[in-house]
């Protein structure tokens, strides 16, 4: 099965602006990637990055300049009857385990939702399947999956849900992290905080 | 197993003063509540509430009036070696599927971390085992069952990972629920709403 992740390869991650600098935001954004590839790998797959441009990784780099759908898609276009996964680059909090559950779930279309309606990974077996990753990608894909007569599974794990997006996310790295992403936060100053609703994160 | 749900009766959810008034707050825990106990009872089991006040519900009310933490000890102390699992009452994702991952999970201490680095979920069957739900409950627990020799597991679900507290929580409520409490948010005119970054919610 072809794995790939796609990369936005110039200017990761601008909702972290408000806690990291442009240089720390893409060394950030390269060291989930690193951690999103060697969690593939331990779950028995060779990754890919599917690159906005080139990038250095542990893995070949395939590069498209074009939006995310439209790369995905041709992806898939491409590999016909062959299944195909796609994992989100910015999942810090993939474990070989959760992301075996993904690829190892029988189904035409298997989706792993992302907190508030995304698609944080997916493995499509169906020949017709395409994404579409804007707005609540994950109720899109249940009815373009419908739509295609393809069968829909839904992995329900909070590590594939949790797409690092913002500053309270953070605090979810440093909860349930272990890899590179966990350690470069810890490097740079930061640890948990909380308030009286919720935890997050301060830097020193 | 004795499985109980700790409710909050008075001014349940202030988190979601916003968007909810006091009235409303309480009709929406009451609906999450009843959802929770569905589902609780689909999986196999007898759940009781364990609440500040007498309050009305489909299952046994169990009144105790302290903070959650020392209620919640108390039924673990009286259990002794009986196992006990503790589900709380905003769990509006929760179905038959998740909580049984939970409640059939082998481990001493298996533990559903809320989003956050709280305690969504947990079953004891250590006796010495005692909970303590404030700040980051999760890695807590972790340190608690370690001290008293207990083996922990982890069960990684993103239904049980979202208590329902803010406004953006509504939104997983909207895409992921079914039950009562997916039905009172539409009937009060809730709907989801994309922006650029992340889906919320409006009301009409």
């Amino acid at each position: 099965m072809r794995v790939v992740v796609p990369y936005a390869a110039s200017e990761p991650k601008t909702r972290l602006a408000d806690v990291l600098s442009a240089d720390e935001r893409a060394a950030f954004a390269a060291a989930m990637l690193d951690d999103v590839l060697a969690a593939i790998r331990s779950a028995g797959h060779e990754p890919e990055a599917l690159a906005t441009a080139p990038v250095e990784a542990d893995a070949r780099v395939v590069v498209d300049e074009r939006p995310l759908t439209e790369a995905v898609n041709a992806v898939l276009a491409d590999a016909g009857e062959d299944p195909v996964a796609v994992v989100m680059a910015d999942l810090a909090l993939a474990t070989p385990a959760a992301l075996s559950r993904l690829f190892d779930h029988d189904g035409d279309v298997v989706i792993a939702p992302g907190r508030g309606g995304g698609t944080n990974a997916l493995v499509a077996r169906h020949p017709e399947f395409r994404v579409d990753y804007h707005g609540t990608s994950y109720l899109d894909h249940l009815e373009i999956a419908r739509a295609v007569g393809a069968g829909v599974s839904v992995v329900d794990s909070h590590r594939l849900a949790t797409d690092v997006d913002e500053r309270a996310d953070l605090a979810e790295v440093l909860i349930h992290g272990s890899g590179e992403s966990y350690e470069w936060l810890k490097g740079e100053g930061f640890s948990l905080a909380s308030d009286e609703s919720r935890v997050g994160v301060v830097r020193e």
